[in-house]
């Protein structure tokens, strides 16, 4: 059984002031993406990134999850220290992800590129920032992940597999 | 009344050895654009990593410009140092900004990998990297500038309007 | 006459297990791109960082090659580590070449994303790293090479001409 974490950041959805529909659209595509059985390790955290930086930890290195999606956090503002935190927890940082992930969103908006939404490797698990409008956690997702399992074999996680007519992925040949 | 800041990078320029072309672009651009009062703060230094940053914190700190634009400087030569004065003196830094300007000024060269600029946020202030060039200054700023007013609502900047017909902004709905 | 380096990072071509096609194929594009008359510096190491950063120092710094160019030890994986190494022998990075380059590798696969391959400058050098399977190199040098003899002009390095008819190389009017 895999499991994958999903953090929220947001210093208002952790308060309960308004419910965290990006959390739950990212498990929502998860259910619809994944053939193997798989367990949500959820988490919903004020934007400071101690807090940030220890949720990502715990997930990666005491839950075992092999991704780890996080939204929100990843502006310009004061508080958005989601990215900052992401890199100070990774061994390895993958601009790809983020490059990728802004342009799909420039076609919808062009303040995409306020996303400062990155992605990294800790051990064996893969940290992806989403954005933390609703709207773009599918948008992006459907962009990066038929790269994400070949990623994750690479780093020595389990072997993901998808509903292909959801979701096609991607696994080159071996030299 | 808002201040925005311009900063010339160049040897050359900054002796009086050849005219400013590319600085004066960026005030021209800001007349066509902005329907707010402003005020220019005009900077012409010489390619010199601590000038720069010093000249940076004044426009930032000092000044209290909500935007501050630099062209020149950004490079492959030894004396080209904006994009490390800008990491320097900012907090956070927006990788979104020279992702776009370098995809938009490759239609019109190859050589547009060579430019390194960058965009980040110092206290209430954004900072952007122009290239040198006069001609790449009017393609870069209308590829960015659409999101540039609500980066600056988010780091609690002046509210900035625009002459629609010139440059439409874009500023998505609270949630 | 101009000196090239090729490094070739790859812990089973430098042990012999496998032919290292990766590497020809650069000298092979060389040969068809330029014009100058140039000698290869090749190399073929394991994925250790320092002695990748060895290797380039010597190329750049000894063997005063103009161009460096890598190929392996981009991905995810926790030997790949050519753009660490690269980011520690540079004075200055320049996304741009792994912007382009992802970017024009996306058209053939989705894992594009996981290259993390850069380039920058070390004194009067460039180094480009390539991803490791050989498809990709011819791509990756297309887009990027008519940038190529343009930046070394600007870091005082040789004035590198190519066979136009299989490059079109770009040069800007001085201003």
């Amino acid at each position: 059984m895999i499991k994958i974490g999903v953090i929220t950041a947001s210093d208002r959805a952790s308060k309960g002031i308004y419910e965290d529909i990006s959390g739950v659209a990212i498990q929502d595509t998860m259910k619809d993406y994944l053939k193997n059985e798989f367990e949500i390790v959820y988490r919903c955290v004020p934007d400071e990134q101690d807090v940030l930086e220890n949720t990502m930890k715990d997930l990666c290195d005491k839950e075992g999850c092999c991704l780890v999606i996080t939204t929100g956090g990843t502006g310009p503002a004061l508080r958005d220290v989601t990215p900052e935190a992401t890199e100070n927890v990774c061994q390895k940082m993958m601009p790809g992800f983020g490059e990728l992930m802004r342009q799909v969103s420039l076609q919808y908006v062009p303040t995409a590129i306020l996303s400062r939404q990155t992605a990294g490797v800790r051990g064996s698990s893969l940290i992806i920032n989403l954005p933390g409008k609703p709207k773009s956690i599918r948008e992006c997702l459907d962009a990066v992940f038929p790269a994400v399992p070949y990623c994750i074999d690479l780093i020595e996680g389990p072997y993901i597999q998808t509903n292909e007519e959801v979701i096609k992925v991607f696994r080159p040949k071996a030299k």
